[in-house]
C-alpha cells in the first residue's frame, strides 16, 4: 500500500464510522480519537479474540481489570517517575516544542531556526489531583501502561486462585501518555488501549518462555492478516532496552512510513516484583515446595518470579488490520465501464458486521422477509444489519467499505422460490441459496474463515 | 440480606478474586477498586449482555467508544463546569472535609465540632494538563459521564450510518468523579464504568419512549436476579432533576443500607444537542423529509432530536448481582454435622466460570481425562476450569463461592464405564452422566438458564 493511502484510510474511517477525531465539533483535541459504530465492533472483536486466546483457550492465564488512576507510590517504585520521559526541545524562535528525534538536521521543523534549547526530559505521565484538597499533596497518575497493577496484584491473584508457576495474568485496558507530538493517525496517541500479559516463570527458564511467547504472538497477529509478510521481529539492542528488561523483541509491521512497533515481547526479569516488595513490604514471591533451593540445597524454594511480557497495542492492532484490509480495485460498473471499488478485506472474525440483508426494493413483502432473516441472525449471535437505503449497487459498495463479508439480497425470485443471493465481499461472486439455509451457510463460512 | 453481610461480601470478593482494593500493597487509594480473575469475567459478562441487548438484538441502536479525556469546551457548554458539583463543608476544628448531606445533625462526623464552614460547591471533575506546556492553558477533563461524547458525535454517527429517527447510540466505558467521600464498597467510587444510551426521538414522542425504556431496562435487570422484588422505580421530584432533564426515573435496588440508585432513565430533551450546536456551530439536527414542519406546514421538518437516556452503572450492577447472589446456607458436612456453606448464586450467564472439571485424585489417568474435557469446553467457547488442588469437598465449596454453576467430577468409575458426576451449585444434587454427553448437558443447561 502506497503511503498516500494513509489519507484515504483516514477519510474512509470517518465516512464509514470507524474512527472520528475526538471533540471534533470544537476543533478536535490532538492525539485523541473516538471509535464509531464500525470501529467499536472491530475493536471489541480484536480484544475478545485476544482474551479468548489468552484466557479461554489456555489453562494457565488469569484475567485482571485494574484502575486507570494509579497511586504515585506504584509508579515511583516501578521507575516510571524517573525514567518515563522523552527528550523535549524548545524552539526559541517560534516557541514550538519537539521531541528531540523529530528535529530536521537539528533545526526546527516549523520555522527552520537553529536556535533551540538543549533537550531536557519531559515526563509523559498524566497527573490529576484526587480528593477534595487540591494542594498537590494528593494526586494520582493515569497509568502509562497496564502492567504495573499486574505486579502489585500478583499476591492477590496467586492467593485467590491457588495457581502454581508458570502462570500468567492478562489485562486489557486504556493507558495514557502525554505525547509531545502525537502523529500517524491512531499510531501515536495520548489515550490508547493495551493488551498486556505478565507470564510468571521460574528464574532460569525466562529465555525459553520469551521465545515461546514471541512465536505465539506473531502467529496470532499473522492469523488475521491478508499479508503476513508485512510483519517481522526486531531484537532490541542492549542500549535501547527499557530499565526493567534484559531482552526484548518487537513485533513490527510495515506501516506506510516503514517498519514500526506493534507489540513488544520483553523479559522483565524480577525487577518490578522485587522493587514493589522492597518498598511496600508485601511478599511478592513464590514458594515451590517441589523444588530444592539452589543455594541451600534444602527442599522447597522461595523465589521472586521472572516476568515475560507480551505487550500489544490494541489501537495499533486496529491500524494494522485497517491498513492490511484497505484495497482499491478496478471493477466494471453497471454500464460495463471501469470504476474503482474500495473494499476493506477484514478477516471475517474481526469484521464489524458479519452479514447485511438487503431487500432489493422497499415493497412486495421483501423488507419483511429481510427483517425476519436479520432477527434469525441476531438470535444466533451473529451481528447482522438490515439495509434498505439507496440502490443495491450503492449498498454493496457501502458494505465493501465497512468490511462486511457477506451480503444477502432478497429479490422478486425470493417470493417465488424461496431463494436469495449471497454475495462474497472479496470475490464479488453471487450465488443463489435457499433462504432457509442462509443462517447455516453464513455460520459455516464464518467458522471456516 | 442483613447489612452485616456487606463486610462478608467484601471479604469473599477478595478471597475468591472478584474485587481487590486498588494499590493495596501501598495502603490503597480510597474509592478505587481492581477486578480480579472472577471479577473481570463477571464484569465482562454483564457488559456483553447489555451490548447484546442494545446492539445485536435490536435494529435501531449503534455503538460508540469515545475517549475518556474530554476537551473543556464540551463540558463547559454541557453545563458540567458550572453545575457538576457537590456541596463541600470543612470542619474548622479537625480539618476534615464532608459532603454537606453527610453531616450528623450539622456537626462534624469525625470530631463532633459544630464549627463548620458554609457549604461551597466542589466540582467533581478530574482535570489533567495535556500537551508539553504546563501553564494551565491546555487541559482536559476525565469525563464524568460517557453521554457527552454521544451528543458531540451525533452527526458523525448519523452521517456514517444513514440512520432514520428514532435510533440510539450506545456506549460502555469508564467515567470518573472526584467524590468527596467515596463509600459503600464499589457503590460510590472515583473510577467506575457506565453503560449509557441516548435514544434520539422526535419532539413530542419523548414521554412514550421514556416509559418504553424504563420498562425495558427494569426487565433486563430483573432477568438476571434471584430476587426481582428488590428492584423498584422512583420518579424524580421536579426539584431534584438534573439541569438537562424534564423527567427522570431511577431504577433502585434495595442495598444493605436501603433503596438507592442503580440506573437513571432520563428525558434529556434537546438540551445537550442544542447547546453544542449553538457553541460549536455544528449542525446537530435531523431532517425528516416524510414529515411536515409543524410551524410552517411545509413538507420536510428539520428539528433537534430529543434524547432519552437509560444510564446504568456497570459497577453498581456488579454490586447488585453480588449482593443478590450471596447466600449462606446450613448444610451437613462430611461427618453429618451442620456447617455453613457460602454460595454465590450468580445467574449462569453472568457466572465467571461456567463449569469446573475436577479429577477426584491426581493419578490413575483422571487428570488426563479432566484436561481433555476442559479443552472440549474451551473449543465450544465455554469458560471451564481444571482444578485438582485440595479435597473434593473443598473444591466444591471454592466453586460455590466463585459462583460456578456446574462441577464435573472425574472418578474411578469414569475409567470403568465412562460416566462422570455433574453437581448443581444451587441444589448440590449430583447426577451421573456419560462423559461424552457432558458438553451437551452443560450447553443445554446454560441456554435454558
Amino acid at each position: 500500500m502506497p503511503s498516500k493511502t494513509m489519507e484515504e484510510l483516514v477519510s474512509l474511517c470517518k465516512r464509514r464510522g470507524f474512527i472520528f477525531q475526538s471533540n471534533d465539533i470544537y476543533g478536535g483535541v490532538k492525539g485523541l480519537y473516538d471509535y464509531g459504530p464500525m470501529g467499536v465492533e472491530l475493536k471489541n472483536n480484536l480484544k475478545q479474540s485476544w482474551w479468548k486466546s489468552m484466557i479461554y483457550e489456555r489453562d494457565d492465564v488469569e484475567g485482571l481489570d485494574a484502575t486507570i488512576l494509579t497511586g504515585p507510590d506504584v509508579l515511583k517504585h516501578s521507575g516510571h517517575e524517573d525514567t518515563f520521559s522523552d527528550p523535549l526541545v524548545d524552539c526559541k524562535s517560534c516557541k514550538s516544542r519537539w521531541k528531540a528525534d523529530q528535529l530536521d538536521n537539528q533545526s526546527c521543523p516549523n520555522c527552520k531556526s537553529k536556535d533551540l534549547t538543549d533537550p531536557r526530559p519531559f515526563n509523559l505521565m498524566f497527573k490529576t489531583s484526587i480528593g477534595p484538597v487540591d494542594d498537590g499533596s494528593s494526586f494520582a497518575y493515569l497509568r502509562p501502561e497496564t502492567a504495573q497493577q499486574i505486579f502489585t496484584n500478583f499476591k492477590n491473584v496467586l492467593d485467590s486462585t491457588n495457581r502454581t508457576l508458570p502462570f500468567g495474568i492478562a489485562q486489557i485496558g486504556k493507558a495514557f501518555r502525554n505525547e509531545i507530538t502525537p502523529r500517524n493517525f491512531i499510531f501515536r496517541v495520548r489515550e490508547f488501549e493495551q493488551m498486556e500479559m505478565e507470564f510468571f516463570v521460574e528464574p532460569g527458564t525466562q529465555k525459553e518462555w520469551l521465545d515461546y511467547w514471541r512465536d505465539r504472538r506473531m502467529e496470532w497477529w499473522q492469523s488475521f492478516a491478508n499479508d503476513p509478510s508485512k510483519f517481522r521481529y526486531r531484537t532490541h539492542e542492549k542500549d535501547e532496552l527499557a530499565h526493567y528488561a534484559e531482552a526484548c523483541y518487537d513485533i513490527e509491521y510495515e506501516y506506510p512510513w516503514g517498519f514500526d512497533e506493534l507489540e513488544g515481547v520483553a523479559s522483565r526479569t524480577d525487577y518490578d516484583l522485587k522493587k514493589h516488595a522492597e518498598h511496600s513490604g508485601a511478599k511478592l514471591s513464590y514458594f515451590d515446595q517441589q523444588k530444592q533451593d539452589p543455594d541451600t540445597g534444602k527442599n522447597g524454594w522461595r523465589y521472586t518470579p521472572y516476568g515475560i511480557e507480551p505487550a500489544a497495542g490494541v489501537t495499533r492492532g486496529l491500524l494494522v488490520y485497517l491498513l492490511d484490509a484497505y484495497h482499491e480495485e478496478t471493477v466494471p460498473n453497471a454500464d460495463g465501464e471501469d470504476s474503482t471499488r474500495v473494499v476493506m478485506k477484514l478477516h471475517p472474525r474481526l469484521a464489524p458486521i458479519k452479514v447485511a440483508v438487503l431487500p432489493l426494493v422497499k415493497k412486495e413483502g421483501l423488507p419483511e422477509i429481510a427483517r425476519e432473516m436479520v432477527s434469525g441472525f441476531f438470535k444466533a449471535g451473529i451481528n447482522a444489519r438490515y439495509d434498505e437505503q439507496h440502490s443495491i449497487g450503492k449498498r454493496y459498495r457501502r458494505h465493501d467499505e465497512a468490511g462486511t463479508p457477506y451480503c444477502i439480497t432478497i429479490d422478486g425470485q425470493t417470493t417465488e422460490d424461496g431463494t436469495v443471493t449471497i454475495r462474497d465481499r472479496d470475490t464479488m461472486e453471487q450465488e443463489r441459496i435457499s433462504k432457509d439455509e442462509a443462517l447455516q451457510v453464513v455460520q459455516k463460512r464464518l467458522i471456516e474463515s
